[in-house]
């Protein structure tokens, strides 16, 4: 597929991905809550023109999308790969979406802010999502007047994101820090250093799978090369600690670990019938059992793929129809076991 | 290793094993609770002489175990086994077993009456198990005055076992009737009609894995034959409706069905470190699935063969030494492995 998030990137065994966005507001609109058809309208067709009408090489690689076109299993299916956010997905105003080939880049238009450019790549790539980010960045503003103050920086509708309008996070699997309760100090511990941790779809979400996204808090006050900086030291220690905890359960009780690992993969690749919440459970047992050498024969690719996959409305998408519960639970389970190659 | 349990018996997707035994004592000595040591010598001896020194294929056949010359691991082994009885294994008294080859044939010496012989056969041969029986029982009636009353027939040390000294008794594998509930009308009707049903190490045992053993309460006032063909009827109407239930719940929801049968297999298959509970429950379920073709590959000789081998002392027997509650589990899950050929 040539997705980013098939991938393996470096540090896999414990770094998802890595992502950078920076808000960006026209100066001459109002903020997009305030809008009108009409001004959303030319918002929409001004930032397409300074992609389309550019020498860049971003204008053969992105398409651009109508949000209101989309029927809500294919906008939920964006959400679900991070590519648009719930609010772009519900907001009914003049909206759309520029997203590369490879899914790397998404350029959300009247979300929140104008305009939410956003870097994604596998593993621990901040710093290059941060430098792709970047170069959209400076492409866009070669042609769009950005609600900039000197005082303040770029303006944004929601006052967090005043400044640099950057956040840039990574989605770690944190399993060793979940399973001995350490991942409470650590939670903590960010709240202190500035840094906001959250579940796998953003604020208020649950950490399904124990998989936690780490991000600045601070948008304002900093460099962007300070903050990515930050965020990379802050999930490197995390990093460290994570592998010392797995090794360390391992060693303590190696048959009671592998033990759970070898179930969860087994039920993972037999079950009839799934649920997403469990599959997420399984999965964190089965990468960590690949991280580790413990399971073999499946790649960290296939799993980054299903793990796709079979969200709700990804596997309605494969599907091609709408499907209930317990339909949706069926067809999760075949869809694992054709990834794995199992019957 | 040729032994009866390792068959697949008739009726084998419903009855696991078919047991006779025949209660019997020598008429010229106290039962085995009064005996003293020399007479329970005696016993011992004329037993084995009765057996040893006629021309049967019986003499060539079985082999005498001292009892008080066994390790705990060697008696629990024949417990779990059922070739021996708790009580025989442990009264501490002159007592000793005749075991065919094939263990189907097993007498118990100086239990708590003299002789139990006990015939088992693998699936539903009730009939096959009596007439063997029967024809141990005439043998060693030719040679020994066994304690007969014209008014009450055999006397037994308790007297539920008076008259025929009989107990028939089918194991079953009964998930449907469990699952669905109905095992608790089942049980009711049983006590009414006079046949007891107990878990799978006799009285008070708990029913592990769903199997239940239904046995003849009354041994006096009926003949040997009619108490074989009542446990037989009563057992038939029961196999009929697990049947029925089976299919019953199969048929409501084929992927809530299948689903439970699968994972559990995968676990059975996949574990590291198992518990002899949980593998009982197991079993039932990758039992149910291979005797309604939903599990392929593997025979029902090879479960029954794991049933036997996973119990705890027979566990330590294959292992060749004592080991802890941990290693118990390891060894179990490693046994399970390796004889369904699984890494």
């Amino acid at each position: 597929m040539g997705r980013w998030y098939i991938d393996k990137g470096p540090e896999s065994d414990v770094v998802i991905s890595s992502r950078v966005r920076l808000a960006r507001n026209f100066r001459k609109y109002p903020f997009p809550s305030k809008l009108d058809k009409e001004q959303g309208g030319r918002v929409l067709e001004e930032v397409k023109d300074a992609v389309f009408n550019s020498n860049s090489t971003l204008a053969g690689d992105v398409t651009f999308i109508d949000i209101k076109a989309l029927n809500p299993i294919e906008k939920q299916s964006l959400v679900e790969k991070h590519l648009i956010s719930p609010e772009l997905a519900e907001n009914g105003r003049e909206s759309g979406l520029l997203i590369s080939r490879d899914e790397k880049i998404s350029i959300m238009i009247n979300e929140e802010d104008h305009l939410r450019i956003q870097c994604m790549f596998s593993g621990m790539q901040i710093s290059d999502a941060w430098k792709l980010c970047n170069n959209i960045d400076l492409l866009l503003e070669s042609k769009i007047d950005f609600a900039f103050s000197r005082q303040y920086g770029y303006l944004t509708c929601c006052p967090t994101n005043i400044g640099t309008g950057i956040r840039a996070s990574v989605m770690l699997h944190l399993p060793g820090l979940v399973m001995t309760g350490y991942i409470k100090g650590i939670l903590e511990a960010c709240g202190k250093l500035g840094v906001a941790v959250r579940g796998i779809y953003g604020e208020n979400s649950y950490a399904s799978g124990n998989m936690f996204q780490i991000s600045n808090q601070v948008t304002l006050g900093q460099k962007e090369d300070e903050i990515v900086t930050g965020v990379t030291n802050i999930a490197s220690q995390i990093i460290e600690q994570e592998r010392m905890l797995r090794a360390e359960l391992h060693r303590q009780n190696p048959y009671r670990f592998e033990d759970k690992i070898y179930r969860s993969f087994a039920v993972f690749s037999s079950a009839r019938i799934i649920s997403y919440e469990e599959s997420l459970k399984l999965i964190s047992d089965v990468r960590l059992g690949l991280d580790m050498g413990i399971i073999k024969g499946i790649s960290i690719e296939t799993l980054n793929e299903i793990m796709l996959l079979i969200q709700p409305a990804s596997l309605q998408k494969t599907a091609g129809s709408v499907l209930g519960p317990d339909e949706r639970d069926i067809k999760r389970a075949e869809i694992i076991r054709n990834k794995l190659k199992v019957n």
